[in-house]
């Protein structure tokens, strides 16, 4: 059967996460519920990511197995049929192609990049309402900067790991953390082979300290050693958080 | 009285436009039905630019006279207090300070910077929705980019001028109007002095036929000569308009 990789993009405010649960509005179910409507077929969604409730995503990943009338429509086509059984859901596939049929989203993946907004500015966001984290005090971005250098590399990072995670080790290798001012708004370009849950929002709240000067920067060294989740700062809000791409080999 | 400028950031999606209409929703009515209830004062909110329906701003400017507590407070104490009673309104100020008491938001204003945004991918758009005008077939950037070079510096602009128009004369000199891929979506950048009534769209729309080879680049040299609104392309439509800044000088 035809396997195909699916580019997802979705604004996951009303959503109660990525992977699907019996009763909650999911944006696997609404893609699987998209595809029943539209061939009938009942078809698992594998997802790149099980990003949570309130993360949105430019680029998420999932493939699907599909054989809808011997294989005669192409990806572009299903795409446009499945898109149109999405109208109003606030996710749409942007990209579907067919792919090997050993290709797996999850497993094949090499690497993500997430973005992660911060409005900073006293105003409230009206236009990106639901898409930004909202604080008002000024963050210093060259101490965040300063701070943000001790997380690159291979560490233990169980200090920025939330409880329920389901990695096998908390050594995660971190290979990009920049962060950028852009008009009145920060953002946090991260990138990694794999991370533990929360990780990216957990490493954003600690950093935030940082930039309101209530830690130092050192301190993130002290952090990473202290294995313990207590050590470091508030897990940043979901709506901040954008999974921008996952990357293959 | 001490004058305040104030700069206004604001989702126009469910408004019907910036100007003041009786038993309308308007922004101009939002910020003054804001500084009632802040103050107890009927004051005038006096715009540089009146945005259509669906229209947003980054950077709408406005003036007020206000004398409270015989200016005791300061002007961000002030727009803190007005954004505080403007919460769920998406409208928000985003600076405001105290000016020289003949300063006019409209009538000073030197300039005028427009951002016009196109979603063009076959997938609608979810995080963007009502942010960007959505064209599924692709345009070619180079051709609009060709045809947008015979509507810069000043001309007659009739035939992008909306009838309804309060402006005394249709000639109008156009300073920038850069076309930029970003993604999947396209930026015009478009500034000047001032512009007729729906000027920004109506040369949008324009290009827009360019950019789907329905009209030559060339063309756009007959359509403006023709003086005549039926010469020149569809309205884009409101929710791809952003007032990004207006200038002074």
């Amino acid at each position: 059967m035809p396997r195909y990789k699916m580019i997802i993009e979705y604004c996951g405010t009303n959503y109660s996460g990525w992977q699907y649960h019996e009763g909650e509005t999911t944006i696997q179910g609404a893609i699987e519920t998209a595809i029943k409507n539209f061939c009938g077929q009942s078809i698992t969604v594998t997802g790149a990511s099980r990003t949570d409730a309130g993360v949105h995503a430019r680029g998420q990943v999932a493939h699907i197995d599909l054989n809808y009338k011997d294989n005669r429509l192409s990806a572009f086509e299903i795409m446009k049929a499945i898109n149109a059984h999405l109208q109003g859901k606030s996710v749409v596939i942007v990209k579907m192609e067919q792919v090997v049929a050993d290709f797996h989203a999850r497993f094949d993946a090499a690497g993500k990049y997430y973005l992660y907004r911060i409005l900073n500015r006293s105003a409230p966001p009206t236009l990106d309402l639901d898409h930004v984290w909202h604080i008002r005090r000024p963050l210093d971005v060259t101490q965040m900067t300063k701070a943000s250098k001790y997380l690159l590399g291979k560490h233990d990072f169980s200090s920025f790991q939330t409880t329920g995670c389901q990695a096998k080790s908390p050594i995660k290798t971190l290979d990009r953390l920049d962060i950028e001012a852009v008009g009145d708004e920060i953002h946090f370009h991260v990138e990694g082979r794999s991370f533990l849950y929360n990780m990216v929002r957990n490493m954003v709240g600690t950093l935030a300290l940082a930039g309101h000067d209530k830690i130092e920067a050192e301190s993130l060294q002290k952090i990473l050693a202290a294995k313990d989740r207590r050590a470091a700062g508030p897990t940043a809000p979901a709506r901040g958080l954008y999974l921008m791409r996952v990357m293959y080999e």
